[in-house]
């Protein structure tokens, strides 16, 4: 690595989303040619060009980071009629290209240098409480909707005075000057949605035009250009010195900002406006820049490969800028949204957070848990394929609503009725995200006030998933076959991985669901224990036993494998066979299950090295690793965690090719097609192109490998 | 004309601006495979596609009106992974072409008609008092940000039940299904922002999908697909029954929207949301479609030509889609937003919307004037081309700001220094569209109070005008001179015709400058008549009569033309010459003024002479009328005043190709490229293309010629 606090990526034009804590916004950066820039709840980049240089002297051509968007064009022409010839663009500067500039990713930085520029991103976040347990200060601290950034040059060797510009090119609307009375700040706001600021000095000049690179013909009094969507800071660095230069980036969006549940955002009792929003990135930046370092010294401290730590790097990155923390009346309402889809909380994704979530802010998911335990559970009934019919009981919805637009109490944005495939509903799936989320929360931070006060709701769930097994008890072997009624008389449920592969699509008989309905009824029973309720503890044990036999018996033990599901003679191999596992290891008993079901793991270790094999469930092609044998569709968020439980439980299945994986999954992530989209979590194992879930925040899962 | 209540035109594929007052929104639809829908604040059309059609039984073919945007794809791939095949659109439905349908444009209304369907957009306004003035329930019904639409069906001769659709794809955002309570009314909304609804009933329907034209697969509880961006209505018609249903469309922002000075939508003080906007719309519906049909009626029985109408019609539909109502405070703040520009109150545009606004909403006329005066007012110093200096006057701004960004106190979001043409400063022409516009107000709505209460300012203004003929009394001949220090050391004034042709662009010694002086002095002596004071009358009267001498000077009595500028030998031939003879036009005097000034009338009868012929002021391809002999740059709203005080005061100069132009500027107006753009004010004479202003409130001039 090439330097202790950061990550040296091979390849350099990739975007990176660079986000606040909760204001569902980022200003996304790093894709040569393509721009970038603030974006606000968007489903991918803004498409603003972003000018990041440096000139020897004021008169030489800008030397550019290669930030500017490939359809950056003058919008002087509409104002000209017949004079439009005189809107060209200045060609007075020099775009750098990979040759040219430096670039390293940290865990919550993003640093480019070259020519003696150095320009990098903070983004940096901590543990924190729920907020309404902070001090006013500490909420500002961490929810101001602001992205720090520093911006230096050394001129020492230099003779004549340097200059270094910042600045945006809005194409569509003109940027606003601003500053305070009191002369601390200046910036430019557009429309007060979003801007970026610096600490006056008489260093420091505003700038703005139609062509923001070229000598501006057009000044008012204050030598800007209003109407003009291109705007920057100047920054002059005498000869014979290096200067560093703070500037802030802030986002602001006023009112309520949802439907269905009328909420605002959080950081809108802290601050009144975007310009409150930017004094206060500038009087903390240093605190910001010292505490990014700090998670960069972190990574970098870690035992994880350079590939492996660019990767947790990028989905962190990713993570942050679709968190959105709101506030209901007095109450905080986090919400995580999904990516490019922008479905919120949605609950597949909020268990795969969860482990991020418990390190740095574990109030985020109890305040999920609870939002779906108040609005989003429903009660449902259940029938078989035989269309046999009976009592459901409790579960939860696949999300809460999309777009900030909260969907109905009781229902998802995303379930539909009387299908098979995507799209259908994910009942049971759900009701195990809930349990495994609630018990893994409650045990790993001793919330055992919480987790008395869900007893009921917990009884109710442990009830709920004993039925979808059988309702009738005796007739029960562990493996949840029967469907809501959600699903319509012409539905099935599906699980997460609904896109993926057909084969893994239905609950029904799914391994994947089996061995996280085990992981699920050995948290409960731990739960249980906990709430001093050893009847039902007992009860969550043997349904665990029971479903740890009827595992054994679908051991496909000629060929050494469990099918995807135990039915319709599916051959699928999958890697999510030992998914559910995570949540003992997260906790730390996995040794214990491991003593426990000696035979399951040895199956499950039979599985795993048949499945890590190249055409198998390594990409015949790219060797990346690949959920389903069957499918070349993958998540890579799903394969972290994979990748977690084999390293941990089971290292003896890991051979050299598997073992290499990360710079293949990395060098996808690095590469376009997914390179324009920042963390992308469906990928073509073999082309590595995207297929879906761009701009993604599930890919924090690999935070799982800082544990081992 | 084909019905009483509405203009023909001869084509049908052009985009029309459907918008409520105070807005800054519009519903834009009527481009062929454009799309359109709903825009808020944008510099141009929306590219939402728009389904309305019928289909005469639940499983025909949909059959519908041109409104779906070429670039409408289904956003279902994004779900799929490898599935995206199953992504394609549906082709279950015809789109009608120019052949299958008629539309009818009216003052107040757009109606489209086939096979049975009827389509009206109804967007009326009548006259308002100040909005503190009225009364809570008159305010929501002159202020509410909603259009109100009609579809219909006749379906007596049918026999199997007809369905009605209208619906909107919203590319990129989910739309969110809404009804109240009590079950009078449901819809769709995005986010709150903006949205559509109709009152409930049996006969009406929702739908939600990927593709709302196919029939859904994917269906939650209610039947909708609460992530897919395309949603609709569907109303049944009975066989042997003609329907008529109402829907309105909604608009909302909500909190303060401006910087530099902090507004909120004037609306946000009567409705509370969204969807108390839609209620109140459906509420007055009929009250809102009879008001629509009473403005149709009105233009329909003016002495206006069908071509005449439907330019007048179009620009009123664009006038009203820049209109911005705001409230500071309790204040409210009128804002006519330039156009695909958004500078805000533009005074260039403030004066030549001063009759259209004269008639229907003075106080917003005089609204603007104090903003003017209170907060965009300046005191500048005086320099003449020899560099000799002197103290100046008042004088005001070009505008207040753009983009809902209000410019510093003092200053314009246009104006630069050290300019001689575009975006310099226009301070003598601003102080002259302050003294028309104040003495026009307050003389035609008899407001003496107002005057009163400005009459310091006046004084000030008058003082300041003779200034810059010359700041030594002896010296003056009437013309405009000096430049303001504002242009810096190396700029000099221009006029509004900036970008026109560069003959017309300097303030000093221009032609149509001289004529408009003359004009603010002869309105400065009947407001100082007004006010009592009868030595500051004849001064102005005076001032008059020294322009009006100075103007014979300059007639070339040889070729019969006043040159465009008094300076440099300069021979271009300007229709704008008479521009300024539009106020005593407009107040009734412009016979005094014929008989004070019989030689300026006579050489002005000469020069309109010379200037309307081919090859002039007549563009000798096309035929349509042209600002300037040397620029085929022009502007429609500029030449519709001409034409009306040539029409009113120069009949005789009226030659046949000169009155047959109004087929001309219509016919340009509703073919490509201009059609993408509703009201275009900046064309090429020649060929129809659109040079810049559009999307543009200042047609509306057109409104004088109701007058003739």
């Amino acid at each position: 690595m090439s330097a202790p606090s950061s990550v040296s990526a091979p390849l350099l034009s990739y975007h990176t989303q660079h986000a606040p804590t909760g204001a569902f916004a980022s200003f996304t950066l790093g894709l040569e040619g393509q721009g970038g820039g603030f974006g606000q709840s968007l489903a991918g980049p803004a498409t603003q060009s972003v000018f990041v240089g440096s000139r020897p002297a004021p008169q030489a051509q800008w030397r550019l980071l290669p930030f500017l968007d490939a359809t950056r064009k003058s919008e002087q022409a509409a104002f000209l009629g017949e004079g439009a010839a005189a809107s060209a663009l200045s060609a007075g500067h020099v775009v750098l290209t990979g040759s040219d500039y430096q670039r390293r990713l940290g865990w919550a930085s993003d640093r480019w240098t070259a020519d003696g520029l150095e320009f990098c991103l903070h983004t940096p976040w901590h543990r924190t409480k729920e907020p309404r347990a902070m001090s006013g200060p500490a909420q500002k601290f961490a929810f101001a909707p602001v992205v720090c950034a520093t911006l230096a040059y050394d001129n020492r060797a230099g003779a004549t005075e340097a200059e270094l510009i910042f600045g945006l090119g809005n194409a569509g609307q003109p940027l606003f000057y601003q500053d305070d009375r009191a002369g601390r700040w200046a910036g430019f706001s557009a429309g007060g949605m979003f801007g970026f600021a610096t600490a006056r000095s008489r260093l420091v000049s505003a700038r703005q035009g139609f062509d923001v690179l070229a000598e501006n013909r057009l000044k008012d009094s204050r030598g800007l250009h209003a109407i003009a969507s291109e705007a920057a800071l100047i920054f002059r660095v005498p000869a014979g010195q290096r200067r560093e230069f703070p500037l802030v980036l802030g986002f602001y969006q006023a009112g309520e900002i949802s439907l269905g549940l009328a909420c605002s955002y959080y950081y809108t009792t802290l601050f009144k406006d975007l310009g409150s929003v930017l004094r206060h990135g500038l009087e903390q930046h240093s605190r910001y820049v010292a505490l990014a370092a700090q998670r960069d010294a972190e990574l970098a401290a870690s035992r994880l490969a350079p590939a492996q730590a660019w990767l947790l790097a990028q989905a962190t990155h990713s993570y942050f800028g679709s968190t959105q923390l709101l506030r209901r009346g007095r109450e905080p309402v986090w919400v995580v949204n999904e990516g490019e889809y922008r479905m919120m909380n949605t609950f597949d994704l909020t268990v795969d957070h969860l482990f991020f979530e418990l390190e740095w802010h574990p109030w985020a998911v109890r305040n999920t848990l609870d939002l779906f335990a108040d609005r989003y559970a429903y009660r449902d009934r259940l029938h078989d394929p035989q269309g046999r019919r009976a009592a459901g009981g409790i579960a939860f919805t696949h999300d809460m609503g999309v777009c900030s637009q909260f969907s109905p109490p009781g229902y998802s944005s995303y379930e539909c009725r009387d299908l098979h495939g995507c799209f259908s509903h994910m009942t049971a799936e759900q009701l195990l995200n809930w349990i495994c989320c609630a018990t893994t929360y409650a045990e790993h931070t001793s919330d055992a006030g919480w987790l008395k006060r869900r007893r009921a709701l917990l009884v109710d769930c442990a009830d709920s998933l004993l039925r979808r097994d059988n309702p009738r008890a005796t007739q029960r072997d562990g493996l949840v076959k029967w469907d809501s009624d959600r699903c319509g008389p012409h539905g099935s449920e599906i699980t997460t991985y609904d896109s993926l592969d057909v084969s893994l699509g239905q609950t029904r008989n799914n391994l994947y669901i089996a061995v996280k309905t085990l992981a699920a009824w050995l948290l409960l029973a731990r739960a249980f224990r906990a709430l001093r309720d050893p009847t039902r503890a007992r009860q969550a044990d043997r349904a665990a036993d029971r479903l740890a036999d009827t595992l054994g018996q679908k051991f496909n033990r000629t060929d050494g494998y469990f099918p995807a599901v135990f039915e319709a003679g599916n051959q699928s191999r999958i890697l999510p066979a030992v998914e559910g596992l995570v949540f003992p290891l997260f906790l730390g008993f996995a040794d214990e299950v491991q003593a426990r079901y000696p035979q399951l793991f040895a199956d499950l270790a039979t599985h795993l090295t048949g499945a890590l094999r190249a055409g198998v469930c390594l990409d015949a092609q790219s060797g990346a690793w690949k959920i389903s044998s069957t499918s070349q569709n993958t998540w890579f968020s799903k394969i972290a965690i994979a990748q977690h439980v084999v390293r941990r439980l089971f290292p003896e299945t890991l051979k050299g090719a598997a073992r290499a994986a990360d710079e293949v999954h990395a060098g996808m992530q690095q590469r376009l097609p997914i390179a324009r989209f920042a963390f992308v979590d469906q990928v073509h194992s073999a082309t590595g192109a995207d297929l879906g879930s761009r701009y993604y925040p599930r890919g924090v899962t690999a935070s799982l490998w800082l544990r081992e």
